[in-house]
């Protein structure tokens, strides 16, 4: 069910029997020669699309916007500062909260937005604890989609090493699967991008990152192998929706 | 041509050629008993990506969120702040500008962005003419799906008085016609809702308008009317487009 | 009667028969080689003061300084950016409300205000609509004093086409009328300045229009048109606040 | 030299000669059972205009809004937080300094400015300091015009003890030399007001200080004493001014 | 070498032959019934002291205060908000950077500072990335004292399961050896702690956790264990900070 | 007793008998050739310790960093821009007074600190003033260590024109005192420092102040006279804070 579609009565409704919600969030930002730059938005789009509509979760729009200040270097990335996506979890959390929600699942898809969400639910609960209001029940979690046990099951036995930490060939096979009008055919040259960190700004990044891709070869991707990861996700993200919101 | 469906190379050779942008921006509102929480994004993105598809020009990921705050009396709603707004307004062109971007073109789905987003765009002037950095060459416009002319000239003749100016029939229409599968038959009481001005809190806003609707009889919308919008929409954007860029 | 000019106890008796006010807003920016800097300003306080002691309504002392960041190329002018507009605007309001005040009728004298103005009205609003707080009666609106219908119809007769949209005739004209010592008469060339959008930078700004004006001849201006624009715009106003504060 | 009166081809000119300028900075706060909500705004508007006329010094428009939180629990006061307080006084400064202007000399009538003001300015050195951005040469100062030496005197010498530290014998003085229409007769009770801190929220402060005077018997000012306060401050700041600006 | 204890001459002879800086950041926390407030900070202020004493780095002033909203219900907490922690952090990056520091070390003893600290770092960047300014070598890293390779075993030999998250074993033990004078004995009920998530406001997380401890059995703690953590961490800071640093 | 050494429970056994609390604050900067980086902090540190051991009251950790933009072009100096620091001392002010905190008295060690200082807790209170809550019981204050009574006497029996106003001889001897490691003996040139204003950026401070002293000799300092120093500090601000807390 997504919230996009419903009427604000259909979401009384459902306010009635369950109070729980997910909120795909990602980022917008290169992905190396053959990622696409909305990867890690519609990676998590899809699989919380898949489970609302399996188990009936409401599903809020997704944040196509997230932290990607050092892929800034490349072109098409847009990043929202730290402090302005800690203001848009804020805003998102209190709205929800406003209307009876009292479990906010966001699923992400993006490493790069770990640490800023886990600020953002600090900055919502400090508001709270240092003004001693009680406030009403309000859970908040982050859940990666790339981090589910299925998941990294799966990308171990099909990419090993190969796998990577940025433009892994994981997240690309699962973009292709959602989107196969936009699979790209391209070789990767060194075969394995380097590693190293990305704690550093936009031209440190490139310097060390020539081509955008973090130890991985995406080149392995397939839609075949986006389907596996697709149906290991929304079992991983069900399972822990589940115990998140306490539903049977 | 959508940014998210793109490699950054593929966006690298788009700038070689041509430096506008369109970036679709909506709300998450309710739309009163028969229009979609996501109506307002739904719109603008519809029409933009065909608009993107037939002339090649770029589409940036959709701003989901607005400012609603008058509408979060109603579930399912979410706001931004217009600080917040203005905060992601300001990091998504500074981001865009940074590549080359000179003529950013908003595409908004939602009356009530529009004063924030005036104020976001000087917010982004303001600190380049308080501190005399000359700055690159940067345009910034807001153009409103629902207030082109052949759109105005179409509700007129379909809907009269009926339009209203929120969840009305016209918005109605596009958004069903891009989500057939989300239409809602219900019967409108009172048939046209109460009109006023929406410059209020939440509360009193549900008070004014008790369903949400604004001036409206949304039961007349219908698919076939969604379809004539969304070709007058696209005719009308492209034509704004291309005054605005300077493309033949 | 001017807040200015009352005790806290002659405010307090105000208040126990009438809880609207009158908030002069302006700006400090050039105007053209024969308008004032303080053009903006110095119209509706000018306006403002002339109602309240006509019909006994409360005005609080002029705010000065406006949005004003595209004039910044053309020395004189002072521009707050629009977040410290929210800002000045929100503190305004709040105090403005814990007094009582239930009704906040802002006289603005400046164009590029009037989204930072709407933006400031809906923060103020989303913080009461974010946390549910039921929050005191508060109006807030924006009354233009040069959009009223008695000085739109004058400025057409008088000028028509060499109104101009910023250092009008008309504004320059109300202005002598209130500062008499102040009237410059300088030759205009071209006689009607550039047409265009104000939305840009400074430096741009000043490149469009390189004497400030914009569309105008404000050399048609005289003293004797701006008693008739005062007399005009204290009725429009009157009027308009009349029905905005529910006075009879 | 009234900058409000001025166009920008005559503010050039004046900074072809002289890049000082004056700007007054006050309050809107109760002052007490007979003095003026305007009094600390009015005080140094009055001063400033005769300084700017005898001397050819520019003055800015007034700030008429200043740190006046505690004086909130009287009708009648709009205060600024701190926080936006030192945005407004940022943006004004960095706007004159776009200019050229180097000597930025804030005419305060308002004690509860001062921490506020030297930290707005410290605001405006730390963006500069941090960033090793070497800036043009900007000279920033606050001058008290309660407190020069010849005012002090005078204050002295007409009401010793009974002069006080808000709603003073002196400061109402002033503002009805300035504003004789404004005079109340009211008699005080007690003859002398408590003294003590207000470093307190407002509601603290009306408990301390039940009519809003701190120490002093304002039914002791006079227009007569006012004219020689006027004297006495103009005195007094052209004296700082020429000091501070280095001028002859 | 502590900062504190050195003049800026030798400071600026320090940079001439390194540029790098410790940092210890810690909190004012509630730490269970025989925990201290100030552990957090108490623990890698001591190891960073000796580390610097040992191989000559400089260390700074300790950032007493962190983020510790959630333990706001236990009387003595003292927190900051993430946002107010990410400006101290930005100010302090950028005051080092400016000298010439290349390389800032923050040896961190509170696990709720992670998320907000990796944001705060993004924060620097972000500037940076957003506005293309090529910037200075700069490099930011988190250390945790509690997690370094010696000390994580000597933990797990020492205390197994009651290591616990909060108020451990190991924080205590060294807590104590740092105050000797400050060793409460208390009898722990239960013994071990229940386990949970911190990721609520202050009053959810007392009703989780009554007496303050996460999941530990801080009576198993002692002075001489606490030594042995010191040496642990000493060696485990020094060799990350030789690798962060590129020192021989 | 200190804060950093106590247990929740302790803290909450104190309150039960008292609701006072002593901050100290200083600051990270340059004092001159003979003068500590931490001079700020370890003058009231030390204070406030020995204060709060003589007499029981409670002493939470210190600031440490404080508003010192002014002193950025000598290395080791780190400054929070006054907009930081007014953010840190409202999160303090508000997790005091959610334990019952009722006085809170910052024992301040920089000169620097003292207007921002003001107007954090003006921000604090404005909070209160603008919502009209009526708030717990708050009272805030900021003693100089250094202006105490005794303290000055001391000083100017022993250094008269000697002691300065920045890198003071008293504030060296006290840091001495308390640091007798760190003691430096280094030749003043010229032996009296220039006198002037500290109010510019950095670059500028650096020009007026070559050695950063400010119109002292601190060469006459001495361990002795730090001991003395320290003696009448701890009366000083004994007496000020019983004042301050109503205790007998």
């Amino acid at each position: 069910m997504r919230l996009q579609h419903a009427t604000w009565q259909e979401v009384e409704a459902y306010l009635a029997r369950e109070t729980g919600i997910i909120v795909p969030i990602g980022s917008t930002e290169q992905h190396g020669p053959n990622g696409l730059v909305g990867t890690d938005a519609i990676c998590p789009e899809t699989v919380a699309w898949e489970v609302g509509k399996r188990h009936g979760v409401l599903v809020a729009p997704t944040q196509n916007l997230g932290m990607a200040q050092h892929h800034l270097a490349f072109p098409g990335t847009i990043s929202l500062r730290p402090s302005t996506l800690i203001a848009v979890l804020r805003d998102t959390v209190l709205s929800l909260s406003r209307h009876g929600f009292t479990h906010v699942f966001f699923l992400n898809g993006h490493g790069g937005n770990i640490a800023t969400m886990s600020a953002a639910f600090a900055e919502v609960y400090a508001e709270r604890s240092l003004q001693q209001a009680p406030g009403s029940e309000l859970h908040l979690t982050t859940n990666n989609w790339f981090a589910g046990p299925r998941v990294r099951e799966l990308a171990e036995a099909l990419y090993s090493d190969a796998e990577g930490t940025h433009a892994t060939a994981s997240e690309v096979a699962l973009s292709w699967f959602a989107r196969p009008e936009a699979v790209k055919q391209v070789e990767m040259s060194p075969r394995i991008a380097p590693r190293g960190s990305a704690q550093c700004d936009a031209d440190e990044f490139r310097r060390r990152f020539p081509d955008g891709r973090m130890g991985s070869d995406p080149s392995l991707a397939s839609i075949e192998h986006g389907k596996r990861f697709f149906e290991a996700s929304v079992d991983d993200v069900w399972e822990a929706y589940r115990t998140f919101s306490g539903r049977e």
